[in-house]
């Protein structure tokens, strides 16, 4: 079984570099200002930043572009640039362009700039983000007539997510309207974002850190834990953000260890060095 | 294989009673005038009842009750009257007060009225129909955390269906809705409507005409064909409404007979009676 936090930490050795998730780790968004900030999060950044340990942030996030999403964190306090932050949108922009594919999408107003280069006339294919309010039936009846009508449906789902945690309650995230798309078409979606290795891969190489030496801690249990640990990572699950203690009997995944919150994950982490 | 319309018509012997689905086979939903008779269906009711056969209309329409719904089609032209129609609305009536149960309901406004009688105080289930314009992301994400409150989550979807076709194109229908509901809060949906056995064994019974001796006739391949053939009964696909010519391809499903419409197929059986 997991370890809890402190005790033996035979799980926080040997570590060269750490992802961190960054909704229900760092902060819970929602809310006025745009979200609050998990206390002793922005603090246990500092902390990593200053051991000299490697540091990614591996985010789902698909509400904002980085730019707007790295300014919001920065005014709570965190100490994060754009350059240090994984996200789905510009992993979807090399795939589609890779592949010739011009997107119908279905996502968050203010994650269009992440796909100002991408030809998007005549579409043959849909991205679907978090879409949040503009998951209307309208748009998303849109996208399904888009899919419909080609003769091989491509969806290109940035996460898989089910929900995660506002301030203000929980919200249906992309994997829901995903589900939706993929049963009204008979197709499957193209995951990219966590939990795809290709995601985590693609994290770990711009950290230069083998998997082996890395540890992901996140607060979703199946898309940042399970995903991490099919890279070969190790990963931990934090008890903030849309943790719930039934995620402790998840049949399929089980955490190398249980965190109360990010703060512990660091000093455990950094007390093994 | 399935045959054509006409032909030998073995599959059009021994029948005394029809059921019939509505959108798509007596006309198209949707536009300004509420919809758009298919050509000959008018007449071909009007045929089915003077010849004595019993008949039932089966649909899993739940955008308005069945009294405004049958409103609508008699202005259409139909010789119909709720007494005639077996819907998804009063069967999850049912259900919902054998079981206690309190729905929180994702559902069309006009569809409310069909649930007057019962009490949705502190609700302990969802039941989900086709809300179309109502399928906002504030109404799903309300019922979605109705669902994930519960110890044990209860989901009542009134059909399965993928998509319908209205007069201005195709539509998302509740199935997609319940996809997304069911994969959120890992869950499986009780289906009320099409392709419920319990829901065709209704229909039979309310018409007195034993599996053997009944046809379907529908425009859904899996939800018509499919589920009144698993009663026991034979099936026709229309090639109106939402049919498509892939359809005729389905990997699991194969109807007795294919018609060019409802005209056709009443044809055919009246012609061997």
């Amino acid at each position: 079984g997991a370890e809890s936090g402190r005790g033996m930490a035979a799980w926080a050795r040997g570590v060269r570099g750490l992802l961190l998730d960054i909704s229900g780790v760092l902060y819970d968004s929602g809310g006025g200002g745009g979200g609050a900030p998990i206390a002793g999060s922005a603090e246990a950044v500092r902390k990593i930043k200053a051991s000299g340990l490697k540091l990614r942030f591996c985010t789902n996030e698909t509400q904002a572009t980085r730019e707007k999403f790295v300014k919001k964190l920065q005014g709570l306090g965190f100490d994060i640039s754009v350059a240090e932050v994984t996200a789905p949108a510009p992993a979807a922009c090399r795939l589609l362009k890779e592949r010739g594919l011009r997107p119908h999408l279905l996502v968050h107003d203010d994650l269009i700039p992440e796909f100002a280069e991408i030809d998007k006339t005549n579409p043959n294919c849909v991205v679907v983000g978090d879409a949040a309010e503009n998951f209307s039936y309208a748009n998303v009846n849109e996208a399904f007539r888009v899919l419909i009508g080609l003769e091989k449906p491509v969806l290109i789902s940035l996460g898989r997510g089910r929900y995660y945690k506002e301030t203000d309650g929980l919200k249906l995230d992309v994997g829901a309207y995903m589900k939706a798309l993929e049963y009204a078409c008979d197709v499957e979606a193209e995951v990219v974002g966590k939990p795809a290795k290709a995601f985590f891969e693609s994290a770990l190489a711009e950290m230069g850190v083998p998997p082996q030496q890395a540890i992901m801690i996140g607060d979703d249990i199946v898309n940042d834990v399970g995903g991490a640990q099919q890279c070969g990572m190790r990963a931990v699950q934090v008890r903030t953000g849309k943790y719930r203690p039934c995620d402790e009997n998840h049949p399929q995944v089980k955490p190398d260890a249980y965190v109360n919150n990010l703060a512990e994950a660091v000093d455990v982490i950094l007390s093994q060095l």
